[in-house]
């Protein structure tokens, strides 16, 4: 077996990232994270990094907007893989100039771990972030960087934790709104597992210069089979509250920010459909529970009966 | 009584931006909103476009990413409002950029309609909207463009039409969580009057090259102090949930985006008190309802009481 590729997570204290940081330094690649020094005063960051140099991870002191930190670590490895927030993502630019300088990179991942933007029927505040995605795609193609994408689509720990009843903290047990018809079909994966099939791709030709898009089958479900699923292990029928396409578009623009946003991920994954209206062509992607047969991953029904 | 300037909102059919472009349509400002072409196509915003057209608004067709289009639009005016969203704060520059090329703008109004963002102590991820308003404002000062910040501080849709209990549609009549422990002082503002107290600014030499903060003294708050005056209104005493500093920050670093962005913003208003720990100098600012005595703001009671 070849060595395994040294990775540079950039974001890795982030929601995302620190699943991806984990997975890495399991998975025995050389793992590195670019830490901004500021992170450090940050009580529950500081705790994470801990963590991260426990695993064995290297703490590389930087910032996305120090030029010369970026460069300088991402010198040191052969992967660079990008959790940056969604605020960060348009700086991504920042990392695509770092990494042309460097020179060694044999693979980038952008900060995605969405929805594939190239298939997306958005309206805003969450148009802008996929615009803001996609440009960062076409940067990356532009400079003639390898890359992978890695689509992830909906996470369970916001989509399923409450079944996509807006912070409530559980599952409901009397109502609940299903945004549209129901019947179109979404992804749910569970956040290791979105770490895991990341760093899986990251020595893997395969996945060279495509999309790896995380649709386990088990995991690729409508609303209503969501809850339906929910019913029958709580044993109880709930009052279903369906809200037009229409009154979700008024919602949006009517919710400030951050309700808005919410809102219209919940438009573009229930009621447009954007997860699950295309096929995946071997041209451009592939699809990870096919590839890594052998992950076990959670289902979105192991994930709510947790809550049961 | 002089000419009253022309205003051109930028932004205008956002959440905030349809009430500053309709009181400034209302006040007899000859208005202008730069609109998207792709705007007309969703049907919710065509409507606040058709909306504003009735008004007597000229709706001008640009982009805030065609620099010529801007540069036009901005030629027609005196004053130019941004109150484009959190994910276009930094691409303000380009605004900058184009001001500074019309030469003939005599105040500007970048986004701002929230916290003084030069008193904020925020956690990731409100510290990058925070530092993008910052950035915009250090922008604006060096190259000696005319300027007003309006800190609007929290806005009544997001915050009191559910008494801060995230996302849920009313103010709760059983328990209330409160983060921290509730006697921390904030601000709450009625977006038809952040409206009507940005336009009344525009043509105010007090509020040049000033923030112009809303903070009428009926709207300045503990959340103990609104949960008793929401108790008073229903007659009911609620069961208190305080959650302690430490358990927010873990649950910003292990919620998702958007609700981070929620939770971080409870944070700096309840707990850190960035709305009102700080004494407001006239070196650089002044106080809407102190300057402007005749409008009539609606409290955070008359807001309330509309759920009871």
């Amino acid at each position: 077996m070849a060595e395994k590729s040294k990775v540079l997570i950039i974001g890795g204290t982030g929601y995302i990232g620190k699943f991806v940081v984990e997975a890495s330094a399991k998975s025995g690649h050389p793992t590195f994270a670019l830490v901004r020094e500021s992170t450090l005063s940050d009580p529950v960051k500081s705790k994470i990094v801990e963590n991260f140099k426990n695993l064995g991870v290297t703490i590389l002191h930087g910032d996305l907007y120090d030029h010369e930190s970026l460069v300088k670590a991402i010198k040191q490895v052969d992967v660079v893989i990008s959790a940056v927030s969604h605020m960060q993502l348009a700086d991504q630019d920042k990392i695509i100039a770092a990494i042309k300088e460097a020179g060694n990179i044999k693979r980038f991942f952008p900060s995605e771990f969405g929805m594939d933007v190239d298939k997306a029927n958005t309206v805003e505040p969450v148009k802008s972030l996929v615009d803001a995605k996609a440009q960062i795609r076409r940067a990356t193609e532009a400079e003639g960087i390898p890359y992978t994408y890695v689509s992830s689509d909906c996470l369970d720990g916001f989509f399923l934790a409450n079944l996509v009843q807006p912070e409530a903290t559980a599952p409901p047990r009397d109502k609940i709104i299903i945004p549209g018809d129901g019947n179109v079909k979404a992804v749910f994966n569970e956040e290791h597992d979105i770490g895991t099939y990341t760093i899986k791709a990251v020595d893997d030709p395969r996945t060279l210069n495509k999309t790896l898009y995380i649709k386990p089958p088990k995991n690729t479900l409508s609303f209503n089979e969501l809850v339906a699923m929910w019913e029958k292990m709580i044993g109880k029928t709930l009052e279903k509250i369906y809200i037009p396409e229409e009154q979700i578009l008024k919602d949006i623009n009517t919710s400030p920010f951050p309700n808005n946003v919410a809102l219209a991920l919940n438009h573009l994954t229930f009621v447009k459909g954007d997860l699950t209206n295309f096929v995946i062509e071997p041209a451009f992607g592939v699809e990870a529970s096919e590839l890594y047969p052998n992950v076990k991953y959670t289902t979105a029904e192991e994930y709510l009966v947790q809550f049961v």
